[in-house]
């Protein structure tokens, strides 16, 4: 059976032959036999018998799996039942919910090994990094790079002639926005907005619990100044965004770096030895939902766990939250704020990934130290201006937000898979992939020997941007992976891109072993 | 001689009495007894002879004093005499120039005495304020107060219909200013625009100098963190605009204030005895052009010796210029990095008092830490947003800037005089008012028994807001100081503000008597 080079204009034809498969199966294993004869639960052998046709190629990646009331029809079975067998293959990676579609094949690429998820701890570690990062931001500003490294999709996903015609009107009506600032700390209209979202996900807050920020990473840069002094240690993921390191860096504050796992988050016996020393880490920066550059995601008992044992151990959580509303399925996870009942996280978010990177508007909700960041925003840039707050505003009220939130998670689930699809035919055999369930970043572990700075410096010298594994760490142990933005739109000069990139870190593996 | 109540309506009938008062003097004084036969150079005989007139009140505050020509002419003298005489009377504070229209009478207010500068030199103090600041900014934020306290000019006028046309045309045009951020420090037009703008006041830097800040709040807090470490002193001006002694505090920094006068600004003898012990001061954040809330302007000697001395002695400066475009003369003071040689001199600034305090749009030109900056900028908010640096670069590229600024000034100076000769007229008699040579602000000392934050809380029971003297310092020299906003719009309200307040100053002095 050949497996299909697009497989999305093929759904139906994949749905079919699913059924055909289904069929035969059905007849082989009499799937009448009493559930009691068997040592497995119903919905395993429904699951292992759609695991067998994925795995022998009869299901290709990107193929429609039935609907749950087909399944459980063909199966003579509940759809309670049907749709545990596709919860219990897409917790395996071996398909994919997409809203209102269906389940499908995942990728044939995600038979790629996800990244291994490095085990020790390491000490705290002073951060050192800036030169390398400035080196590679600074690069990235050339033109025409094909962008495969900084985690901005490209403009044309935003919204933005609709803010544009909020903005126009806005720029009309609103009398002050120009000649005026306010000193409060963000617009009611908009701190009302972020807190009926937030109510949604179960985080109730005030709106005068939000501080409007400068996007999130001054929010996550107040934080970080609320709660720590200089020589002070901080415990994040690893690998973690660059930014965060930059951040602690510049505040002269130590990392210390829990090890991460590409599915589900921070390693939660890491974090308990790591923070046995009662005062020796003064907060937890964590993204719970799509970590960057992971795109895992925490299970919601890791969360509760984490935030019960922070709080117990006296350490607040920074939880940065800024890919969150970019998760997959249908329902995103709840934020881990969600469960705090003492004030011990400061949730951080913005909307630079997901409506108007250019307005730069984030936000803080600060728990227990809301009057700490207020005073801090006031140092740090006294206010937000107004008029792109009232536009988000307006933007989020008038409805276009949920439907602009769904056509972005379609589009970047699809690409990710596109770009999965060509990094297994172009990268090196031994290549580790994750599986993002929300975001649009892929985290690339290539063999050991093949150093992913050298390979920015010779990608860069055809013109692709990559980030280097090297900055998302203040240890070498990310040396060989690489970070791949896949929020640009396809386009044969992408696939072109990652096949050079795959002929390079090749190129790259033969330099490392020659020197 | 009737004092006129509205002087610049009558310019033209003051200056006829001015003649008719010149040629009677002329006839008495004999104006053709050679020079010789005076101890006095000759432009100091013509200047007593006009300072008489106006301490007799012969020429009545705000009258136009006759043109260079004609005063040459009266007095049969040259233009260049003429023009050293009425420069004599602007020195002592008699006249003021008003730019493209001559020299006028100063209000009568002036001869209020200016506040006294206070000798003697503290230590360096850990800053605790902010309670008390965020207190007073607080109480701000309620609606319909007569805004005499926070230093924003009322927005009607700022350029708003200009600014908000430009902001529709490139929110037409500009493609990617909502749906990307540039990881670079600034538009390159605005930066290309400020450069040219510095070149005029003998400030030369190249565009890439100077990275775009969220206002001058960001710029300064950037600053103090490139060069100072908590616990570090910095020096200050005494008194000095609140916000800077917020920063400090929230960089757990000390501040050595040092005296300053409200005509010439820091004191050069105090800053040279404060700073003799190598090491112990960090940095210096100086306002030489229009000092917050002093509005003193440093003479260029002043400005020499300054930067000469911290140079030698390896202290940063953080130059503060955000008011120096508002300077009521026709050429404005350079700013003190004009003789900077050696980069030791970070120039911040904004568009928040000329032009759009909405935007939160300032910069800095970091000399010698401009990498350490660049980094600093980057993790404190990434970048600045694109559109409204686009609409300020073309505001100022296309001609308007000089001639809203000529408004502007004009607007201050007449509303300085107005709320001056109110002050005067309701205040305590032994009230001493600064005498700004530029910017809206007033610095009022008021009768050392009269609190001014008791002052504060009786005014803002009736709706009136002022800035108490308390919050301009970490001592409590100013605590019967207060600073008074002229950049409000005069209607008769302000008057009746104005008279409420003196009436409060009364009440504040007999109860601070009575407790």
């Amino acid at each position: 059976m050949p497996v299909l080079n697009s497989p999305l204009l093929e759904v139906h034809t994949a749905a079919n032959m699913l059924n055909s498969n289904l069929s035969a199966l059905e007849l082989q294993n009499n799937p009448i036999t009493p559930l009691s004869n068997h040592s497995a639960p119903r919905y395993r052998k429904i699951a292992t018998q759609l695991q067998q046709l994925i795995e022998q190629g009869a299901l290709p990646s990107g193929s429609r799996l039935p609907s749950v009331r087909m399944l459980a029809a063909q199966e003579q079975t509940s759809p309670v039942t049907a749709l545990t067998a596709l919860r219990y293959l897409e917790n395996l990676g071996l398909i994919e919910a997409r809203p209102k579609s269906g389940y499908y094949v995942r990728a044939k690429s995600v038979l790629l090994q996800e990244p291994r998820e490095i085990v020790g701890l390491n000490t705290a570690s002073e951060v050192d990094l800036n030169q390398t990062i400035m080196r590679v931001i600074t690069a990235a500003s050339r033109p025409n790079l094909i962008q495969l490294g900084a985690a901005t999709p490209n403009h044309a996903l935003f919204p933005v002639n609709r803010l544009r015609k909020l903005l126009a009107a806005n720029n009309r009506t609103m009398l002050d926005a120009i000649g005026h600032y306010d000193m409060s700390m963000g617009h009611t209209e908009l701190r009302t907005q972020i807190m009926r979202r937030y109510a949604h996900y179960s985080v109730l807050l005030k709106p005068e619990e939000i501080i409007v920020t400068v996007g999130a990473m001054e929010a996550l840069n107040l934080c970080l100044r609320a709660v720590t002094q200089r020589g002070d240690t901080v415990a994040v993921e690893s690998p973690i965004y660059f930014g965060i390191l930059q951040i602690i860096e510049s505040l002269g504050l130590k990392a210390l770096e829990i090890p991460t796992n590409a599915r589900t988050g921070i390693s939660i016996e890491a974090l308990e030895l790591a923070t046995r020393n009662t005062g020796q880490v003064k907060a937890l920066i964590i993204m719970p939902t799509i970590q960057n550059p992971l795109s895992s995601v925490m299970p919601d008992e890791h969360k509760q766990y984490v935030l019960e044992l922070m709080t117990a151990r006296g350490i607040p959580i920074i939880e940065d939250d800024i890919y969150g509303e970019l998760y997959f399925e249908l329902h995103r996870p709840k934020p881990l704020k969600a469960w705090d009942t003492t004030g011990n996280v400061m949730l951080c978010s913005s909307f630079t990934k997901t409506i108007a990177p250019g307005f730069r508007v984030g936000w803080v909700a600060a728990g227990r130290w809301q009057q700490e960041i207020t005073h801090l925003k006031f140092t740090s840039s006294v206010a937000t201006a107004a008029l792109f707050q009232i536009t988000l505003a307006r933007f989020m009220e008038t409805g276009g937000y949920d439907h602009h939130l769904r056509h972005l998670r379609e589009t970047f689930q699809l690409q990710i898979h596109r770009v999965s699809e060509a990094i297994e035919r172009h990268f090196p055999a031994e290549t580790c992939l994750t599986r993002p369930r929300g975001g649009y970043l892929l985290w690339v572990e290539l063999p050991k020997n093949c150093n992913t700075l050298q390979l920015f410096d010779l990608a860069m010298n055809e013109g692709i941007f990559i980030m280097p594994g090297k900055i998302f760490s203040t240890s070498d142990r990310f040396d060989h992976h690489l970070r791949i933005n896949c929020g640009d739109l396809w386009t044969p000069q992408i696939e072109q891109a990652l096949k050079r990139l795959g002929e390079l870190s090749h190129q790259c593996m033969v330099d490392c072993a020659e020197q």
